[in-house]
């Protein structure tokens, strides 16, 4: 009998050793699979990348088929901003990926089917990820690829019951106009569903508890898991309870949209000002910000042959992190409105602090700043969770961002401050069904969040 | 004392004769500003336009200031319609407008200050008008023009009760990307609002009354009147009740738009092919869809001065309309996903029927043409609503839609059609409050079901 989702999935994040399986089984399974990969990536200069080159023309990074992604040049302005003007290189990709979790019931328990994954970007190797993560060249096997595992539940999720099925957004700052799948889609618990060499069921619990361990849960699984449409701990309530009514919230959310200017244009690598390309990089002559690079991937185990590809990879690790604060109970975190400029719409809903420090060093006192001396100086038992976690492993490489949640007090913000506004996580599930609300990094914390509050 | 919404809409559905005037005093009111309005409207040469004119380059039609809009070329591929491939002529005005209703409790019941305002591509001259309406040109004052009144309550809506604000796409045919900020915000009952010349607060029974009168209420006000966040007729209920679930239906939207391709590119108008230009017009050669021509306006009453603009001409008129059916007791309307050219997100959701059934004449049998002889043809005793409505005045010259909300049998579609959804208006009231779900022709028809199902 399928209960409501709400109370299902407590009993799932109850469970850290469910009926497919404990805890140390899992982890057992993951680290055999560690274990058995024996795929290398090395380093390369970019005159060794196979099937990609510098267009002659834009000086683009290409591939020779025009497919999977390049990497372009765009001129930024946003007036206003701490930098109102750059050029910087960029990622594009213009396909829609999907990023899906498969979802059945075991003994009454949700369980999630995950993927043992390496890429090239990881520094460990494999992380833990979601049952399917192809772009749409690959499950349209344009390739001519072997097919992708389990996509034809995501393809037909009519078919099924869908939880979650959301076009969300990536990195703004690495991808122009980034947009993946992100579903949550749930079989008959008589289905059968083979589990495949490199699967496994676990518990919302057991992602819980692998969730605050270092560099194990992949960020497509974080984003897509952030999409869950109840609270573990909870059922929807809406803006009961919130500080804020949530007709003002989209309020705040519109106008900043509709008088914020960010404005982009694509132009060729070769017209991107101070950066600079050597044999292997292509980095900003201060030495800030990301270089793009190239890997040569040598995929083990079962996997066949292997790739080379260009990456980026960032310089010093970032911190991302929601202050929390339970007014009455209710469990509210303090959002920052921020423009990207590669968002889709000016601006997404982002964590109270999300900057790379070193980058910030030396321009004068910025927004990206606010709130990262509370967040990285706050005594022990206000921080509920912190863990450095990786981003995307098949465009970024070793991308680590540090991430928190820290308790606070609600009067370190007027209520009237125009980048930041105190919401209730209910209040942010409502807006999660709908796309380009919550940025990578805020979907990534609200999955954090679930954890921490379902204990 | 404030009690919830839907009962206070409601009550002010009920009120035709309401505390601050009965409906005969706001016909009384409207027919004399009508009467005292002597403005002119003349369809000139494109020489007689003053300070626009024809790129030399381009041949874009564009003002001298680089303001207002322009009139530009747009390349459209849209893979699988019934045309795949054309140019046409479009209306490019990146700026968000603000459309803005202000709205105050008069003895417990809400009245909403509506504007009976001149537009030049009226047929009848004045319509009945949002409170605000005006480009952020106009209302930033970028011209020094007069101040627009009450402007301040849009600009600051925080400092009063925002009901609704949110960014909605226009016509997506004949504009490129073009959004506007659709807001109703209302004002503490004791708080004084001068009651300026030409506006006047009227209940929503008797909006009602006047939105099934030919050509009263404008587009901009029944956009504005369909976010109303709550029902007159209940509370939200959410997906009870609803023949499809939620989940499923944001499932549909967001699989057509990763799947569907809808490939825009702005070119020079002189690049449009088949589209010629003479003396007072730039139209097709097949003389179907529309033209580009220019008009004098002479403001009366107390308006100063006049102006000339180009406008866009539709050839024909259209036809919108909802098939509705009530499961349960729960009215339903069924929903088209339509990719029109100018849209940001490629489908929204659409009317049942929308077309200009002239266009279609010499097409083979295309899915704008689908359930048109149900709605045309139905019986007096199924037509819920059936109202000849303007199109924009501002920018569109005589443009005309017939709206018909339509009774019918639900099995008229199957459940799993790839372009048509039953949904519950309670479903699309909560996606009104998020913008591009709703088309700006099914938000008319939104403001419609309102008047219908409050009765």
């Amino acid at each position: 009998m399928v209960t409501a989702l709400g109370e299902r999935l407590v009993r799932s994040a109850a469970a850290v050793d469910g009926p497919a399986g404990r805890l140390s089984d899992v982890r057992h399974w993951f680290r055999e699979r560690a274990a058995a990969d024996t795929s290398r990536v090395e380093v390369i200069p970019f005159a060794e990348l196979r099937g990609w080159s510098f267009a002659a023309d834009t000086h683009n990074l290409v591939h020779e088929t025009g497919r999977f992604f390049s990497v372009e040049g765009l001129r930024v302005r946003m007036p206003g901003a701490p930098v109102e003007r750059w050029t910087q290189p960029i990622l594009h990709q213009p396909e829609i990926g999907i990023l899906g979790i498969l979802v059945k019931d075991f003994g009454g328990v949700p369980h999630f089917l995950m993927q043992a994954k390496m890429e090239p970007g990881n520094h460990g190797g494999l992380q833990l990820s979601p049952t399917v993560q192809a772009t749409r060249s690959n499950y349209t096997r344009v390739h001519r690829g072997r097919a992708v595992p389990y996509v034809e539940y995501f393809r037909r999720p009519d078919r099924h019951r869908v939880l979650a099925d959301v076009r969300q957004s990536e990195q703004g700052t690495w991808f122009f106009r980034k947009r993946n799948r992100n579903m949550l889609v749930e079989v008959a618990a008589d289905e059968d569903v083979e589990v495949r060499d490199g699967f496994h069921w676990l518990t919302l619990g057991q992602l819980h508890r692998l969730l605050a361990e270092e560099d194990l849960v992949n960020m497509d699984a974080r984003s897509v898991l952030a999409g869950l449409p109840a609270m573990p701990g909870g059922g929807r309530s809406g803006e009961r309870g919130s500080v804020h009514r949530t007709a003002d919230i989209l309020s705040w959310i519109t106008g900043l949209r509709s008088d914020r200017e960010v404005v982009t244009e694509r132009i060729p690598l070769r017209a991107t000002d101070r950066w600079h390309r050597t044999e292997g990089r292509i980095s900003h002559e201060s030495g800030r910000y990301f270089s793009v690079m190239a890997v040569d991937v040598r995929a083990g185990g079962r996997e066949v042959g292997g790739w080379t590809q260009p990456m980026i990879e960032p310089h010093g690790p970032g911190v991302a992190a929601f202050l929390l604060a339970c007014p009455g109970g209710v469990p509210h975190v303090l959002v920052q409105a921020r423009a990207e400029p590669g968002y889709t719409d000016v601006v997404e809903l982002a964590p109270t602090v999300q900057c790379t420090p070193r980058n910030y060093a030396q321009l004068p006192g910025a927004a990206a700043q606010r709130f990262l001396d509370e967040v990285t100086g706050a005594p022990p038992e206000r921080v509920r969770f912190d863990t450095v976690l990786s981003e995307e492993g098949g465009r970024f490489y070793h991308a680590f961002n540090r991430y928190l949640v820290v308790e606070s007090a609600m009067d370190i913000v007027p209520p009237d401050d125009p980048d930041f506004r105190w919401m209730s996580l209910h209040q942010l599930l409502e807006l999660i069904p709908h796309s380009h609300y919550l940025n990578v990094e805020a979907r990534t914390l609200m999955a954090c969040l679930h954890s921490v509050l379902a204990n």
